[in-house]
């Protein structure tokens, strides 16, 4: 299993940062791999079990369901149902907390999934990197950098 | 402020047990205490922030916020808005852990709260007895005790 | 990675577990396989970091360091530094939580740890059967099932 | 019940800062109120249970039992045993979590604890910027801020 973790600091509270991150269908607003973004079925961005389905500007599409939301804790937990990455039983979550110095948040992107051993190093690197890094950076010059 | 922890084993795998208590409209379906249960605005049961209104058998109406819903740690946390009893900030968790000797399920309901000070034992009472314990026990004749 | 989990309900209360189990050097004193026990440096049980080096009825020896304890939540975590099996990077968790229906606890023992992957049905079979499942019936006998 | 929760980032790795923070007898390395400290009984100060005896430069002296401490989650969690503060049933937690962005970590400082309704503000206070902030602003000037 591969285990992958980005963090950052962004310069906005963490409950504005929230109202755009718990957009489970809002990838598109802020990732800058994703071009269209839908919820199957039409259910609302926050009912839990909706899948997502996306389109990444490469053209890959993408499917994840979501397996959890809190508005107390700040965080979700979805899974990928379909991908191109050769992996399987990828989970991740997304969590925010306060840091009240200076009224900022820290987020942290977290994934783990099984893969063909020989296909780690190259799936941690396309997930922490152009999936996660990309997003948090993203984020940090949506809210400032800290 | 005052904490109330109730917990009991059901003789009953975790995710049949889930998907019965996942529904945040289905309150009526399983406790005893309470007529019936409609979600304001017609949202989803599973739509995180949806609202729960329900009158209890004596008649008292609540109204309680979903705060989180997880399908990956069979857990969900509410926020009571509107109640006849006389605390504030109540924020209650219900939650499943398996038991895999005799594929059972450990269940625990918990809540936090403030009141004024010579409430606390009454109320503790009322939640710990009247909502909880009645709640499990009721769990318990359905799925058998063990 | 392979993840192991096991659980159980033993009848007696949490706290009185809990002081048996928080002996990181008690193994011997409670788990069947386990024939003697000794902690590295005479340093105490519950110091965070130290090391067990204990020997199996088989021979077998093991050392294992003690990465968390908590008597506030009851749970224990620790890292194998040496054993005869095959695997890496095993980390595991024995927690407990109360009952309060019949002044009883839940149990849960589990770990992850990475193996080669044509080893991995059988050292799930030893972790969870052999360390998790043996530990457990031996607790129960001890404590009574229910 | 209050609860007092305050956070930062510092411009450390976290296993670093975790080497210092661990120690619990090491508050009068760090935080600018705490004059001297000794572990009761002679204890090792990472020996879950331990109780810390320490004295403010205003001389008033505190003692605080170590809960839990975690070397896997860079954690700690303690209660006040006595204190000159008119508070009760204070238990307070320090974690770190890594921000990899930029080798830095996150840091929060959080407690509950009872008191009169009339002290609570005045306590949160003493508490949140006092002993919290305080603390960590020390923490910052020793490893930097971002």
């Amino acid at each position: 299993m591969v285990k992958v973790y980005r963090s950052t600091v962004l310069d906005a509270p963490a409950d504005r940062v929230w109202r755009v991150l718990r957009d489970f269908n809002g990838l598109a607003n802020w990732h800058p791999s994703v071009a269209m973004s839908r919820i199957e079925n039409d259910h609302p961005a926050d009912k839990v079990g909706c899948v997502r389905n996306f389109q990444l500007k490469s053209g890959a599409r993408t499917r994840e369901k979501l397996l959890s939301l809190s508005d107390y804790d700040y965080a979700c937990t979805y899974a990928i149902l379909d991908s191109p990455m050769d992996l399987s039983d990828y989970v991740a979550t997304l969590r925010l907390l306060p840091v009240t110095e200076g009224n900022r948040c820290f987020i942290e992107w977290s994934a783990e999934f099984d893969c063909p051993p020989q296909k780690a190093a190259e799936l941690a690197e396309t997930v922490g990197v152009g999936i996660f890094q990309a997003g948090l950076d993203a984020l940090k010059k949506r809210y400032g950098q800290r």
